[in-house]
Order: structure tokens, then C-alpha cells, then sequence
């Protein structure tokens, strides 16, 4: 364990910076807490005005402590806050946490006293968790240093799951609903504003903590992605799934998660590609963030998606099926063996999908016996019981049949159908996961079985000097279209044939050239719309028409756009493919790079219909990007359409996300469309495109 | 009460046909539960080889018996239970009702035992509820009739809410999670497979049953649709809430509700559409079913969609409007005199949609001012306030404020944030609508503001003649392309100016009366595929060229199809639209006829984008099928796409929709593909159609 992780969560001298003796103040509470929860460290309360608080020795300041001080807790608002650090930074304390808030999730003048608190890490090296902590908790050897009222509970559970919440109130939910259904927690920490410590640092340390094999993320936002990235790839190697619940699934859920806590909530869409490819899984049910760990602990992703589901109430099974299917995975048929073993008892299971062993069935040999016989089947990859009443008033032989399961190779889950917290308790505590809503269960399912491991980030080949003239270039003289084409083609994407000309004389030869049809634009950096300005042209069959078509153009500009300079055309090979495709590039807030890619035109913009990744990606993901892009389905081979270029595509895609090589970090955002697909063997052909610089 | 419904719930003689001293069976559980919940009328148990069971008198067969019977638990199985029902029948017994499964659940020669009993129904007159009933309960007067084991609960809580379900377990798991959060139903019903007495005929009775004021649903399938329909219409009159949970909203679900019960689940989007026109609330979640009632009863439908949400605790509360938002719902501003009033106590509340009171504002009476002016602001139509840890350890004090807005104008609940058992069940005690999970608050208030009253049955004018006698034509003849145009056109829908010629020869006189361009087609009953054949040419610009066209056409179709015979060609005038939409009319085995409008094209096919109603349909609701449409976004106005003829288009789904007339009763299934959408005020005109008339 680090200096760090002792610290923050086994300290042995804990401050209490600013702690009460009026036990209706909130700042009463830690010092309750620790001592009601049976901290066996020692306590240094510092007031001022006190010599004595809740009957252990008060100090008038930091500096009338001797020895080392592990964590200080300031308990004080605004300026005072800010002076504690300073005071921890000077006297050398290991780890502050800071209660209060009232920082930058309170306008100009907090940020300012919270840029006081970043200057004050920087400069002393003390680590700072908030502000706007409302604690960090360990539950064996049990340090409860924390205001949250949830931690008033006579006893506190131990666990081996760590929680990290962006939320301090959502600690104490967690603790509450946990506690509720038998499960404890190893550590619990509220991070705050996270001016220093945040949620990546301290699940990167959780990673090695023995005392914690899951870790799960209440989050508003995110802050040190790079970190928790890490920390997500360390915990798969270690077996310890990492579970987030993020807030901002909608549009106002993410306004709200901004105006609540002066954090800035990222797109959805570019959450989930981080979770994604670092292997985090993301649940979309609040309870699921306690239901779901349980079946992840020490389980290696899955190697199929399908479930077989017995059960002796058909009702409650048909609606942890309906839920599961609607979470994409599959409900496999019962094995032949199952069949024959249960036909001489009276049961039919071979019909339909579900083993319903029906009233007949409800004895613990033949339960037991079902699932032996679906846990060896190979045609399944993990397995679901589902029980009825009676784990509502026979907990203990309902659920004695199940307990030796909780060790099985596969994925072993139960379902209960009634309220029924004695069983759900028995099942927990002894190992086997369990569900009380149909709806949790098979969002825990389908986390298990169809969670991608952390994706290996794409390495980088260094810019070609092509590439990097390109760009330099649009840095240099403004990206208009011809240039941004050279970028991209540098880049490797593939693109339409075209020549710049000075003038109309050349159009003939150019057409020659390139082949006809053609389209012919007027270059001009003075001219931001070229269609309403006249000046694209479409569809020209040969020279001749081209060049008159030229010489219109030049004049319908110049009457449009007199005080534009005209720098000549652009002849272009007009090309047609079976689909167009749109390409994006940006660079997130929070997540970094990111590449797009959805269908062109307006249908595909109405129905949203687009994947987004990190980037970069390689041509392997690239392919799942194209499959995930519903209106795609048009060019992989759907009825009796012909398919397009897919390989050429995914390679196209890959090409263009190394956008995210630090050599072109003054490109923050590119788009490419359309990009055309032609039929498969036939390539992919970019037409139009842009590229935006940093300010 | 009606005497049935009387003999069904509140009967006050009771036969147990198959009766069992032996309490280990299940057959001993209904006298047992009877007696354990304090049933005061007569229990006649029937056991050919006992004089005395559990401490009452037994019979030896109904014969035995004097005096009237009101309802017979029939608790034998097959053949047996089948001569048990028709003694009930002979005997004059009320209502019977059978446990055993085994009929048309499992196989033909259950069906045919089924068909039994739907003669000795049918015959006698008798009433029956099932087979597989798990039972029929009332809890005020406690009449227990029922083998589900869940009702050896030691106390059966009353309540207001009726519940029918087609699953007899889950009768039991509603009882017990509903007693866990202190609610109670007024009568708990399980229909099995619904021979006689279904769903729809005892929600009917709910309707005027003074004790139950909300009829809950758990269905796997729908047996009588048009008595449903009629039942929820009732309800809503009477202020009474009707709410569905159904399974089958993935396909595996289907397929499972039908192996499980021997039903056929219906396409879910029928269902929906069967809700929507019926007035009935669909859940998603199965909590919801005791989640959402509360919120509902006694509630006529909102006039908006606008929630004020305050809370304590930040997060949780994020929680909620996140999933709110995700269900369709705004969330309101805070009002001014909200901001004013708290403002001098140091809450800041006009930042942000949501009102955070913080730990500062967490006091009784900052909590219920706040709730007044949320309730008094005419800019939201609801409002929601988010506990958190207070509810845990201190409900009462947490819930005082609270309660006085049980009563409220307005939709008001409660979501809590922590595991609260008992702050939960003192609200619900006061009729304040409370929530554990932030999903199932959100489900709820989306049901209570969004949920449309039943809508009125359009009304269906006589056919016209000529559509009588157009179908007549397809009847008698087969319903060739023409005569589906002649009769789509009879209806009332725009079709594309065409002309039938006998030979080639008539073609340019035929172009010139239609206008150029045109479509030829040729005319054959004995030609399928008409393109394959050769038998159709595009975008032909004039007579001459169109002559030659059909002249080159009756080769190829010759040289291809040599033994048709072949009727001559058809002219179409070449239409060009917006948009393109498939309109489709079918019967559902379960909701009867429906219609369904979607856009055409390859694209919608792949994102299943299309609206599904009862039909018929009138204009307003054919408005808001196209409404629901994404992809016909392009023709309601989007940037500065030309906008389409939309009330045209919702004029030919109407008159489409008219089919539903009972005269059109052999038509199976009828299409339209495309529609062409013309600018607005151009109209919109049918291209090609079929009709498949029943076998």
C-alpha cells in the first residue's frame, strides 16, 4: 500500500480542522463517526476556542500538534478552507480532504479561491481531496472520517468493493441500498471538485488495494481521464471490473451535472467510447451499480452472449427474458441431456426456450440437477434461475440448492421474483449474485457477457513530411478545399480526382486530364458559399461544356462576389458510390480525441444514426464502427443490394483518426463529407471536406 | 355488485372440489388461506373419501351439498377437473374455478380437453375462471381463495388497487414487494387461460367496484380485446387508472408468452397502439405496476409536460431529471417567488433548472414553502422533491413536510435517494406518491403528464358503391395492380393518373391524354414479377417514344413468359414526390385491425421507423402518426427542405384506414408502396398497391 493510500484511507492520526462540539453541527459528525465506527487511531481536533471537544483533546492550531499527521479534514467554509491548506501544506500533512463547497460550483469568486487551493498543492506537495468532499471512508480497520449523515448507522458493513462518487450524497445512498441487501463496501470516498486527487488517481490506487476487488464510479463528469484510463486497463489485468453510472444521458441531465457541481458533463456518445475502449462498463439503472459487480469479480469477459434461463415460476422467467433479449443477448435452447433427465420426472423442458420445471419441479435435487446439467452445456455461456415464492418463505431451502454455485465456471446468476430479503441476503453473503428486478438482472448479464476487454490504443506511425507540409500549409494560407483534400489524401484517405487552374482557358485540358463527368468549383478564400455565390457546377460531360460552363461562372461570381479575389477552379472527377458516408473528428473536452462516423445526407442526420470512437482507431475497429451504423447495413450486404467497399472504408476511417497524433494538435476539428463507397473491391473516394485549426 | 361478481370475489359458499387434509400439498393451501386471512362464510370441501377435512365437515360430491353455491375451486387436474365442472354446471354453481394447468398450455390433447370446458361453459351456463387460476382474493372482506403460496403471509394488507394477471406467480410477487413498501390490493386475480372469464370482462366489473380505485395488468397476451377496450374506457369515466405491464416487447419474449401459456403474444407495437387508443398506461419496469398507480388515481390527464423538481440532495435529484428527461418530460424553471423567498435565507435557487436547498435548506419548513410555490407556479404542471439521507434516519421528520401535499391540485411525489423503508411507508400511508428508484419516478411522472385520455372511435361512414363494387372485382377476379388502384381510389386515396389499353397501338393516344413522362407496365394476371418479365419502362418522355417502348416490351414479356396470356398495357403518368411512405393495413390476431404508416425506401426498412395505430383513424390522429414518423421530418419542415403536403397525406391515411369497415371484412391485408408526398398543397398520389384477401 502506498504512503498515499494509508493516508487517505488507514490514516493513523486523523485532524479535524474546525471540529464541533455541538453534535446538531454538521462538523460534529466525522469525530462522531470515527469513534461510533471504532477508529483505534488518534483524533486531534483543532479549534481555537476549545480545549476539549467530545472528550478528546482539542488544539488551538495545527502547530500545537506534535508528530506526523497522516489527514487533516478542514471543516471550514471559504477563505478559512483555503488558509487550513495552506497551514496542512506548511506543517507537511500527507492528505487534506475539504468539506465544504461554495468553490467553482459557486461562480467567479469560488473559482478563484479554488485556483488559491490548486496553487497551494502545487506549492507545498500536500494532496488535496474536494473541495466539496463529504468524506473518505475504510471499513476494515474501520476509519469512518466523513459528514455524510448515512454513516449514523449502528454498524458498518465491510466489503470488498471501493466506491468513488462525484456525489457526496450519493455515498450515503450507495451505503444505505447496499447495506439494505447484505453488501458492504472496503472503501468509500466523495472527491469532489477534485482539484487534485480524482477519480482516475484514487481507482488507480484502489487497483492495488487487497482489500478491494471492484470498483465502481458514481460520476458528474470527467476530469483525469488519461489516469482512470490507466487505472481501468491495471484493474482488468487484475481481475477487478470497474462499474460506472454517469449522469448526462440526456441533454438537460448534462446541463444539470454542469450547473450542480461546475463540472462540464461530455456528449454521451464519447463517454461510452472512453468506457469502451478501456474496458469500463457502464450502467444505465442507478441499483444496477451495486446489482451488477458481483457477477464481473474475477470473471474474464465471456466468450458468447448466450444465457440459458430454468426456473420454477414461468411468469417471473419470461420477464428476465424479455429484459435480456432486449439487451441484445441470447437465450440458448436446454441441452438434450437436461431434457432426458428430467423427462422421467414429470417434466417437460423441452419445448420452447425456458426450463420451466413448473410446481412439480420445485425440489432442491431436481433444481440443483438443472443447473449441473445447464453449467456443463456447451451451447450456453452462462446460466439463470429464476425462483418464486418460495424464497419469500423458505429462504433457506430455497436457496440451499443454489449456494454451490457460487463458485462456477460460468456466469452463474438467480433471479428472485418476490420481495424477498432473506434469501437475497443468503445468496449474497455467500457468494452467488442476485437479483431482485428482472430489469437489473439482465442489465448485470449483459455487462458480463458482453463487455469488450480494454481495447488496445492503436499505435502511431510518425506524420509523413507530406502530411506535415499539408498542414502547414493550411496553417499558413487558410485551409480552403484544395488544401484541406491534400491533408486528408496525405493523410491516406483516398480522394476524388481533381486539378486546381488558374483560369478557364485550362478547364478543356484539365477535363481531358481527369476524365469526364466532372464538377467544376471557383477557388477563392474570399468566398465562404460557393453554391449560392454560383460557383459550383455539377455534372459537366465534357470540356467544351466545361470551359463555357467556366466562363458563366466567372461572371455570375464576380456579379455575386465583386470584391473577391478569384484564384481559378477546381475540376473535379464527379463520382457516384452506393453510399455516402460523413467523417468526423474532434477533440473532446474530457475524453481527447474522437472519430465519427455516420451516414450522409439528411436521413441519417434525423435519425442520428452514427459511431463514435477514441481515436485513433485501427482498421479492426474502424469495421465495428461501420457495423454499429444502422443505415450502413445498405452496403454489407443487405438482400439484393450490392455490397460496397467496406475493407476500403474501415482503412479509409483508420487513416484519418491518426488526426490524433500530437503533430497535428492545432487541428481541433475535421470533417470529411461525403465520402463516397463504391462496390466492394472499388475503394472509397473522399469529395468534400474541411479542417478547423486551434484559435 | 353484480351477483357475478359477487359469486367471484366476495363469495360467501365456497366449494374446494379436490379438497386435501394433507397440508404439505397444494391442494390443502386454499381452505387453509381462506381460514388463516378470516374468511366468516361456509367452506364446503369435496372429497369423495373424507367425512371431515381440516376441521370442517367434507362431502362426498356437490350432490351432497344443500343450498346454493356461489363459487368452486376446482383442484383436480385433466379429466377429472373437466367432470368437476360440468357437475358445477349441473348443479347450478355461480362461478368455478380451476387450478390445474395442463389444457391448452401443453399440447392437442389439452386443447381438446379445453374445448370441454368451453362447452360445459357454453352449455350450462356456469362461469369459469381458468384453468391454471392460481386463485381469486379479496382482501376487505378477506376471502383467500387461492393456492399461490405467497399468501402465507401471516397478514394480507388491504388496498385499493385491483389486480389481474395471466401469470398466477406473479400474483404472489406482487403481493409480497407491494406489502414490503406498505401496500395493499382490494382484489388479486389470476385468469390462467381464460376459457370464459378474461382480463378485459373482470377489469370491466373493477369499474364499478367501490372498493378497488386502480385496475392493475400483468398480461402475456389479450383474449378479449373489444371488452378490454370497453373496461378501460369505463375507467377512465370513473377516474379509475387502467395499467399494463405486458411481456413480449422483445421477439424471444413473444415466442416465450406463447410456450409458457399457450398464447399468442401479439406484435408488440399492436399493443401500443391498442394503450394508446384505449386510454390504457403501459410500464416498462415491473416495479412500475405498484409504482405508478399512486400518482394516477383520481388524476384526469395534465395539460403539460413541465416538472419542477427540488431537493436536499444534488445528485439524487440529477438522477431523476436525467431519467425524466430520457422519458420525454421538461423540466420547469424555478419561479421567481421561489428565488425571492429563499434568496434572504442564503439559498441561491435561480441558477439551474433544479431547486437545491442543500444541507442549509434542509428544514421542515424551508422544505414546504419551497413545495407551496413549486405548487402554486402556473409554469410546470408537477413537482418532485428528492429526499435523501434524512429519510433514512430520521422519517418522521424527514416526511412531515411532505404530507400535507398528498391532496395537492397538481401531480406531486416523492423519490428518495437512500434505502428508506419507512419514510416510504409513511408516505404511502398518506397517499403522498413515493419512489425508491429514480427509473420507475420517472416512468411514473411520464405516465401521469403524458398519457392521453381514450381517444374517441372514429366513426365509419357506409362504403360507397363503387368501393363495394371494386372489391367485388378483386374478389371475383384476383386483385391485380389495377384493380387495387380502382379500389384504394374508391376509398378516397390520390392515386396516379393511369389508363388500361387493350394493345400497343393505343399507347401514344393514351400518353397524350395522361401527360408525359410516363410509366408502361404490362397488364398480365399470369405475370408475378413484372420487372423480371421485362414488363415495365420508366420515365418514358413522350408518345412515340412510349409507343415503341410497349411495341419492344410485349416481345421481351413473349420471349420470357410465353404461355401468359397477356391483357394489354398500363399507362401511368411518372410521379415524382417528396417523400416516399408505405401505408399498410392488416388484421392482428389480438387487437384486430390496425394500420401503419412509415416512410418507404430501403433506409426506413432498416430503421423500422413507422407509426402504428388502431384503424380506423381520423385526421388528427392520422397528423400525429405522421408526426411520429422521424424520417418524415423532411416534409414537416426541416431547415429549408420545401415542406410536403402533410394533411393531404393525413387524408390518405384516414381514408386508407377505412378498410377497418366491417363491409371490407375479407380483406386480410392491403398495402400502398409508395405514396408519393408532393409539395404542400400538391397533394399526394398512390403509385402501386395490393390487397390479399382472407383465405
Amino acid at each position: 500500500m502506498s504512503d498515499l493510500f494509508q493516508a487517505l484511507f488507514e490514516p493513523r492520526r486523523i485532524a479535524l480542522i474546525g471540529a464541533s462540539a455541538d453534535v446538531t453541527k454538521t462538523t460534529s459528525r466525522p469525530q462522531r463517526f470515527l469513534r461510533k465506527h471504532g477508529f483505534v487511531g488518534e483524533i486531534l481536533p483543532i479549534n481555537p476556542s476549545r480545549t476539549e471537544i467530545l472528550g478528546e483533546k482539542a488544539y488551538r492550531d495545527l502547530d500545537a500538534v506534535s508528530g506526523d499527521i497522516d489527514h487533516a479534514y478542514i471543516l471550514l467554509n471559504g477563505k478559512a478552507a483555503v488558509d487550513a491548506l495552506a497551514a496542512c501544506g506548511r506543517r507537511g500533512v500527507k492528505v487534506a480532504s475539504i468539506l465544504a463547497g461554495g468553490f467553482a460550483d459557486a461562480g467567479a469568486a469560488g473559482a478563484s479561491m479554488q485556483d488559491d487551493l490548486a496553487r497551494i498543492v502545487r506549492e507545498t506537495g500536500v494532496r488535496l481531496v474536494g473541495p466539496n468532499s463529504i468524506g473518505t471512508v475504510s471499513t476494515d480497520p474501520a476509519v469512518a472520517l466523513t459528514a455524510n449523515a448515512a454513516f449514523a448507522v449502528d454498524k458498518l458493513r465491510s466489503g470488498s468493493w471501493g466506491l468513488v462518487s462525484q456525489s457526496g450524497s450519493l455515498i450515503g445512498a450507495l451505503l444505505s441500498r447496499a447495506d439494505a441487501r447484505g453488501i458492504g463496501f472496503s472503501r468509500l470516498i466523495s472527491v469532489g471538485n477534485e482539484v487534485d486527487l480524482a477519480v482516475g488517481e484514487i481507482a488507480d490506487m484502489m487497483v492495488d488495494d487487497p482489500r478491494t476487488n471492484a470498483i465502481l464510479l458514481f460520476m458528474e463528469t470527467l476530469r483525469d481521464g488519461e489516469r482512470l484510463a490507466r487505472a481501468a486497463r491495471r484493474a482488468h489485468e487484475a481481475g477487478k471490473p470497474v462499474i460506472a453510472y454517469k449522469l448526462g444521458r440526456s441533454d438537460i441531465g448534462q446541463e444539470l451535472a454542469k450547473s450542480h457541481t461546475g463540472a462540464i458533463a461530455g456528449s454521451d456518445a464519447t463517454f461510452d467510447a472512453f468506457c469502451r475502449r478501456h474496458g469500463i462498463v457502464r450502467v444505465s439503472m442507478f441499483e444496477s451499480l451495486i446489482d451488477v459487480p458481483a457477477l464481473l469479480v474475477d470473471r474474464p469477459p465471456a466468450k458468447g452472449k448466450r444465457v440459458a434461463v430454468a426456473t420454477t415460476t414461468g411468469g417471473g422467467a419470461a420477464m428476465v427474458v424479455d429484459n435480456m433479449a432486449m439487451a441484445g443477448l441470447d437465450i440458448a435452447d436446454p441441452p438434450q441431456a437436461l431434457v432426458d433427465w428430467l423427462k422421467p420426472l414429470g417434466i417437460a423442458a423441452g419445448e420452447g426456450k425456458l426450463v420451466d420445471l413448473t410446481l412439480a419441479g420445485a425440489k432442491p435435487e431436481i433444481v440443483s440437477g438443472t443447473i449441473e446439467r445447464l453449467l456443463a452445456d456447451d451451447a450456453n455461456d452462462a446460466a439463470i434461475f429464476v425462483v418464486g415464492s418460495s424464497a419469500q418463505f423458505n429462504p433457506e431451502l430455497a436457496v440451499e440448492p443454489l449456494l454451490k454455485f457460487a463458485k462456477s465456471a460460468k456466469p452463474f446468476a438467480v433471479a428472485l421474483t418476490p420481495a424477498a430479503d432473506k434469501s437475497l441476503a443468503l445468496l449474497t453473503a455467500a457468494g452467488v449474485p442476485a437479483f431482485r428486478h428482472p430489469e437489473s438482472c439482465a442489465e448485470a448479464m449483459a455487462a458480463c457477457l458482453l463487455r469488450p476487454a480494454p481495447q488496445p490504443v492503436p499505435a502511431l506511425a510518425e506524420p509523413t513530411r507530406r502530411a506535415l507540409d499539408a498542414l502547414e500549409a493550411g496553417r499558413v494560407n487558410s485551409f480552403d478545399e484544395r488544401r484541406a483534400a491534400d491533408f486528408f489524401g496525405a493523410l491516406g484517405v483516398p480522394l476524388a480526382k481533381a486539378l486546381a487552374i488558374p483560369d478557364a482557358k485550362r478547364v478543356a485540358a484539365a477535363v481531358n486530364e481527369i476524365g469526364a463527368p466532372v464538377v467544376l468549383k471557383i477557388l477563392s478564400r474570399d468566398i465562404a458559399h460557393k453554391t449560392e455565390a454560383g460557383g459550383v457546377a455539377l455534372g459537366l460531360p465534357d470540356g467544351q461544356t466545361a470551359a463555357l460552363a467556366a466562363r458563366e461562372m466567372e461572371k455570375r461570381v464576380r456579379a455575386h462576389s465583386p470584391h473577391a479575389k478569384l484564384d481559378g477552379f477546381l475540376i473535379q472527377k464527379m463520382e457516384r458510390g452506393l453510399a455516402e458516408v460523413i467523417l468526423g473528428f474532434r477533440r473532446d473536452p474530457l475524453v481527447g480525441p474522437t472519430v465519427t462516423v455516420g451516414l450522409g445526407g439528411v436521413l441519417a442526420e434525423i435519425y442520428k444514426d452514427a459511431a463514435t470512437r477514441l481515436a485513433p482507431v485501427d482498421e479492426a475497429e474502424a469495421k465495428q464502427m461501420i457495423d454499429e451504423v444502422k443505415g450502413l447495413a445498405t452496403i454489407r450486404g443487405y438482400r439484393n443490394l450490392p455490397r460496397g467497399d467496406v475493407a476500403a472504408l474501415a482503412k479509409a476511417i483508420a487513416a484519418f483518426s491518426t488526426l490524433a497524433h500530437k503533430a497535428f494538435a492545432d487541428v481541433s476539428e475535421a470533417e470529411i463529407n461525403p465520402l463516397l463507397v463504391k462496390r466492394e473491391g472499388e475503394g472509397v473516394v473522399a469529395v468534400d471536406g474541411l479542417v478547423l485549426l486551434q484559435p
